[in-house]
């Protein structure tokens, strides 16, 4: 059995970064930019008014002061979307908007407060800065500046900052295609109502909405009985029609367990069917000519924390991704935990702050059948392979979860 | 000019909760529940066997010990989805599928691992403790307890508990539908070349990616010209169309700033017009009969702000959420920030963490236009209204933005 790291680390050996796709920027939200973005324009594209005010050039302001209250004729008014060529004489002024372009012959903007207006002058009493108020041409960016790096994930603001750049689309790295079997004679519909022995299928609805929670596509495969030649032809319609394949169930050592001898079967590699982890051990990972194959266990909370530890970052990482969960940061203990030296177990717990010191506090049963505990759950605490049981006061690795 | 804290309270006074609508689970990730949801079984419906393995009543290995090992024959194997009535006889176990049900005569399953099989028979060579490998029927939750609570954020691991316990649709708080006006005849088309005076249209772009991200809908009625008449139609229609209006510009105090003169023709309860805060001063909130109307900024820095700190907290609040933004936390200055008093300050950084620390990094201008430095930032800094140009080392709260 090897351990989590390992684990990870042989996944990550496998991904290929997706190729790229062009896509409108208005679906590019949450995706990786696959191309470097390079300024066509200067941003902005003209000396701006960063103020409502009037624009006048500042050597004209030279002997203003309170003794010298100076009266200065508003010759035009400039609207932000016009443009204005005229000449500025001494003593004349424009009055002009915010986002207006500043004429050639002004350099600077008065606010609209710091005047007094009569008739169609207004009076200054003080020197007026060169440049004062105005948003210079090419200050935020100039042509051929690289605006946004290849790599980048795109977040609203960089969506807006492409489309003032001109970019109605861009290359982004693809989303894989994930396909969903779910295994098990012991499953019945969602709206069936239980008989004898029987459970409803809760994996394949956490999982489809865990799959499209981080922006990758789902084709599910729903309920396949435990029976070999049928599942065996699932996987190989699935591996057809997907980039990746996640079975839930099927991978333990009973005797309906098919999923690892259908691997064989297929000529797939098989890199691991258990990891030293709790929930989980019995995930199998292998590759299938480019394509990836996770075996996930049948209970639900395993299957979360394996496709949480596992999937998803892979997933992350195809698209280019470079954090593959949150961030981990200090917890407090603020009960016991159970915990079994060899394995590196996930506890799902609630994490209250306080007085800047985040506790992790128990909410139930950490059996991997529990969605019950987890829905109280709002993160993990992290004890590591080295480490038996822990105690109130003990300080690991936590994060939160599904965020 | 009232200050942020007031504001947000104004805001927070004048929502009501959105109505339910009943929607398919896989629908549902990220809304809040409407309902209280009541288990209608027992989970697990019956004593499930948490392993492959075997079957046994624990009273008749009382004797067994390695002095005594005992045979005991396999009468049948029970596969998950199946169910046995068979009695168990002294000298009998069932071999047992994780997942399958345990029948009525066994207590306990021992893990396959742990016994000798041979022909139809196992060895053991210790006693067996009652209810071992047995998840007990209802241990998660028995019928009628309550498994969800009204007011529940749905996650995956959620929707997997709705599966499981049979309900395929649930009532969850609408999302709003948030109609959009950008205002300004400086504006173009992002996919128009730049004239004289010109700027692209990138606040649509953000607003619309910023408010899907939150899981609400959008009418977007794009660029809307600084005429008054064309202006207080488009507001007009827009307040028919939408439970909130956003508008982009046009709230400044330019001779073309109309929104605040259309909001009192039509009727509107103006409830501010500027905060106290920088990036986004000129931000007018109001009401109009149940609907909510903000008039955000021109500039796109001011429009994130604003939109991060009044919008989506409201909009949040609508749906039924408590959590209206990331949480805050300390941040340690890596640089030096310029603020003045009287206003709080949304400073945009590079936080980046270090033994534990977070620091914020300056990355560029913090001018209203600069969608390049957001663009940079995955954080800010909240600089208070009591405090002025603030140093290296010094603390203040912080958080990450979009997240």
């Amino acid at each position: 059995m090897i351990n989590f790291k390992e684990a990870q680390k042989i996944i990550f050996n496998n991904i290929e970064l997706s190729s790229l796709e062009e896509r409108d920027i208005l679906q590019c939200n949450d995706k990786v930019l696959g191309e470097n973005i390079y300024s066509k324009d200067n941003l902005p594209p003209f000396n701006k008014s960063a103020m409502d005010g009037y624009a006048i050039k500042s050597e004209y302001t030279e002997s203003v002061s309170n003794e010298n209250i100076t009266e200065f004729k508003i010759k035009n008014t400039i609207k932000a979307g016009e443009y204005c060529t005229e000449i500025l004489e001494h003593g004349e002024v424009y009055k002009i908007m915010t986002g207006a372009p500043v004429p050639n012959y002004a350099d600077s903007v008065i606010e609209i407060e710091k005047v007094i207006v009569e008739n169609n002058k207004i009076y200054i009493n003080e020197k007026v800065k060169k440049d004062k108020n105005i948003i210079k041409l090419g200050e935020e960016l100039r042509i051929g500046d690289l605006a946004l790096k290849k790599g980048s994930v795109i977040r609203p603001s960089e969506i807006g900052l492409l489309a003032s750049l001109g970019y109605k689309k861009v290359k982004v790295h693809k989303s894989p295609v994930v396909a969903l079997i779910i295994t098990g004679d012991e499953l019945v519909d969602i709206d069936s109502k239980l008989s004898n022995g029987k459970i409803r299928n809760c994996n394949e609805y956490t999982l489809i909405s865990l799959i499209e929670k981080i922006g990758a596509k789902v084709v599910s495969f729903g309920i396949v009985c435990d029976d070999k030649n049928i599942l065996r032809e699932k996987i190989n319609l699935s591996l057809k029609e997907s980039d990746i394949v996640i079975t839930s169930g099927g991978v333990s050592v009973g005797d309906y367990d098919f999923i690892e001898e259908i691997l064989g079967d297929i000529g797939a590699d098989i890199k691991f069917n258990k990891v030293a982890i709790k929930p989980g051990k019995p995930v199998t990972f292998a590759t299938y000519k480019k394509k990836l194959f996770f075996g996930l266990p049948g209970n639900p909370l395993s299957v979360i924390n394996t496709f949480e530890e596992f999937v998803k970052p892979a997933i992350k990482k195809i698209m280019g991704k470079n954090n593959f969960s949150n961030e981990e940061f200090n917890v407090v203990l603020a009960d016991n935990f159970k915990s079994k030296v060899g394995r590196r177990d996930f506890v799902y717990v609630d994490l209250k702050k306080e007085n800047e010191v985040y506790y992790a506090h128990k909410i139930g049963s950490q059996s991997s059948n529990q969605l019950v505990t987890i829905s109280k759950a709002n993160g993990i605490v992290i004890i590591p392979e080295d480490v038996e049981d822990v105690y109130v006061g003990e300080i690991f690795n936590g994060r939160f979860i599904f965020k």
